[in-house]
C-alpha cells in the first residue's frame, strides 16, 4: 500500500479535479506484476493502467489500491468490471469512495466473489487527496485564507505603500500555495484597487503553465483592462457578496481548494461565516505603528470572544541577501472551544 | 578553557552585576590542579578561589582563566597580584576586560615574568557575559523589549479586556526572562492602569528569591497603594520621560540588562530613541480585529521608513489542555539598511 500511496503522488499528477490514486498487482507469491497512476482528468483510472500493463498476468492477482475502486462510467469505464473481468483474486484498498457517483465498487467486486478488505493506511490515503475527501464531505471546497503581516499587524503604511511587506522568501512560497489549490479567489475591491494579474508565477517570475481559476466575488462590474481578465489563465466573476453562494458556485465546477486571497473584507466574510478551513500568516519582523490593519474589524469587542486558531505548522523562511526573515503560520480554526485558565 | 566556562556559568551564579568568571589551574603535565568560579558580588573572584584551592601547588601552574585577571582593589584585591604572589608560570584568558577600573591585569601579569596568551574562545566568554559586555561597551544596560501581540497586532480586545493574550506558556517564559534580567521597565501609566506587581514569579506562581530591581519611568507620581511599591523586591521611580537619561541612571546604578515591559507608549520613546538592542515578540494565534494596537503609532507614514528587524530566533510555544500555541520571536534591531528588492 506504501508503493501504492507514492505511485498516486507521482509527480507531475494534478491535484484536482479528480483523486489520486495508486494501484499496485500483487502475484500470489506477493511479486509485483504491474503499477498504475491516475495521471488526471480524462485518463485511465490507476487499476485499468496496472490492468493493462498486466495483460493476462493479472488473473489470480491482489489488486492493491489507494482508493475503493469506482461503479461508474464516466468518461472511462467502471474500475470494478474491469477488475472482475480480468479475474484478479483480492482486492485491498485504503480509503473508501463516498463520492455519490462512484460508490458501490467493493459491494459489486464482492458480489463477484472477489475477496475485498478495507481501511488499510486509510489516513494517509485521505491525507494524499486532503482537499477531494473535504470537499466530498462537505458540499464545498476547502477553504485556504491567506495574508501577510506586519509583527504589529499592519498590511500597508499609512500612505497606502505596502511593497514589500513579505520578504520575497515568502512571496515564492505564497505562489508554491497558490499553485496547490485549484482557485484563486479575491473581491471585487481588490481588482479595482490592486490590479493584480493573479497568476500563479515560478522562481523567476514567469508564469505557470498549469494555472488555477481566477474567481471574483463582488456585485461590481469589473474594468474590462484589469490584468485578472487577461487570457494567462481562466477567470470567473461570482456575482454575489455570500461566501456560502460563492462556495456552491465553485463546488458546482468541480472546483475543491480556494485560495482566498482578498483583502480584510472579504477576509471576514469568509471568518465570520466560518468558512475558513486553513489561514495562512506570513508575518513579516517589521513595524510601522500605523497604517491599514491586516485583519478588518471583526465585531469582536471582548477578549472571550476572540477567534483562536490551532496552529498546525511553523515555518521560518529564511532571509538572505538583507532580506527580512519572515514566518509563516499554518493555523486551522479551533474546533473545540477555547480553555481560559 | 571549556572547563573554565563551564564553570563560569555554574547553576545559582547571579546574572549580575559582576562578570560570570571561570578559573583552572593546570599542572605542567595537564592534570588538574584546582578550579574556582566567582560566586557573585563580594564574593572571591575566580582565581583566587582556585588559588586557595591549591595552595603551594599553585606554584608553577597554568591559570586557565575565561576574564583577563583585574587589576584594581574593589571589595577583594586584585587578581593580577594573587597569581603573581602564588608562582603561576602561565596565564591564559578568553576575553579582555576593558572595565576602566579592573583594567591592566595582562600588563600587571607580564610586567611580572607571567606568560600571557590571551583571546582564547573569546567570543564564547563574552556571551557568557553578554549583557555585561554590552554595557561596559556601551555605558548604559542592555535593553529587551518585550511585548505580546494577537497574530492582528492588537494587545487588548476593544472593552480593554486583555486576559489572556498570551498563552500561559509565554507568560511562564516572559517570567523566565525577566529572572535573566537586573531591571524590569514599566511607566507610570502601567502602574496607574494595570497595578502589576511586577516581580518573578515561578511555576507555581510564587515569586522567586532573588528579584530583578522594579523600575517606573515617568514624571507623575505614583499611588502609595500600587502593587508595584510592596516589599517583594526594590522599585526606584526613575522621575524622568527620557529613555537616556533613565538608562543612564541605572547603568550607575550597576545596572546591565533593563527588560522593557510597559505599554506602547514606553516603548515608542524606546525605539524612536534606538535604545531597543532585543525585542521579544510573544505572537497569540488569535484574530481581534478591533482593539488596542500592540505597538503604538511611531510616526511612519510609508512602508520605505518601517522599522525592519532581524530574526535572531523562532520558537514555538506549544499549548497544552487546549491553550493556544505561542510562537516567541527574538529579534534585533537590523544594523545595515534594509535592502529593497
Amino acid at each position: 500500500m506504501r508503493r501504492a500511496l507514492a505511485l498516486a503522488v507521482t509527480p507531475g499528477v494534478p491535484l484536482g479535479p479528480n483523486p489520486r490514486v495508486g494501484c499496485v498487482l500483487l502475484a500470489p507469491d506477493g511479486t509485483t506484476v504491474a503499477e498504475g497512476f491516475h495521471r488526471g482528468a480524462g485518463g485511465p483510472h490507476a487499476e485499468v493502467e496496472a490492468l493493462r500493463e498486466a495483460g493476462d498476468a493479472a488473473r489470480g492477482t491482489t489488486a492493491v489500491v489507494t482508493l475503493e475502486p469506482c461503479n461508474h462510467t464516466g468518461r472511462t469505464g467502471p474500475c470494478s468490471e474491469a477488475l472482475v473481468a480480468a479475474g484478479v483474486r483480492r482486492v485491498v484498498f485504503a480509503q473508501t469512495d463516498t463520492n455519490p457517483v462512484a460508490v458501490g465498487g467493493a459491494a459489486r467486486l464482492r458480489g463477484a466473489g472477489i475477496e475485498v478488505e478495507s481501511g488499510l493506511l486509510a489516513e494517509d490515503a485521505q491525507a494524499v487527496n486532503r482537499t477531494w475527501t473535504f470537499a466530498l464531505e462537505h458540499g464545498r471546497p476547502f477553504v485556504t485564507w491567506k495574508f501577510a503581516t506586519t509583527l504589529d499587524g499592519r498590511s500597508a503604511a499609512a500612505d497606502g505603500t505596502s511593497r514589500w511587506v513579505s520578504s520575497r522568501a515568502a512571496r515564492l512560497d505564497t505562489h508554491r500555495l497558490r499553485g496547490l489549490c485549484d482557485t484563486m479567489l479575491v473581491g471585487t475591491s481588490t481588482v479595482e484597487v490592486d490590479d493584480p494579474e493573479l497568476t500563479v508565477r515560478d522562481e523567476v517570475d514567469e508564469p505557470v503553465v498549469h494555472q488555477p481559476l481566477r474567481a471574483v466575488m463582488g456585485l461590481r462590474d469589473l474594468a474590462p483592462d484589469r490584468r485578472i481578465l487577461n487570457d494567462r489563465a481562466e477567470t470567473v466573476h461570482l456575482r454575489t457578496r455570500d461566501p456560502r453562494e460563492a462556495l456552491d458556485t465553485l463546488f458546482a465546477r468541480d472546483r475543491q481548494h480556494v485560495f482566498l486571497e482578498g483583502g480584510p473584507t472579504l477576509a471576514r466574510a469568509f471568518l465570520t461565516a466560518g468558512l475558513v478551513d486553513e489561514a495562512v500568516a506570513y508575518v513579516a519582523p517589521m513595524l510601522l505603528g500605523a497604517g491599514s490593519s491586516a485583519v478588518a474589524d471583526l465585531g469582536i469587542t471582548t477578549i472571550a470572544d476572540a477567534v483562536h486558531l490551532h496552529v498546525a505548522d511553523v515555518h521560518v523562511l529564511q532571509g538572505h541577501d538583507g532580506e527580512d526573515t519572515n514566518v509563516r503560520l499554518t493555523m486551522t480554526p479551533q474546533t473545540t472551544p477555547h480553555r481560559r485558565p
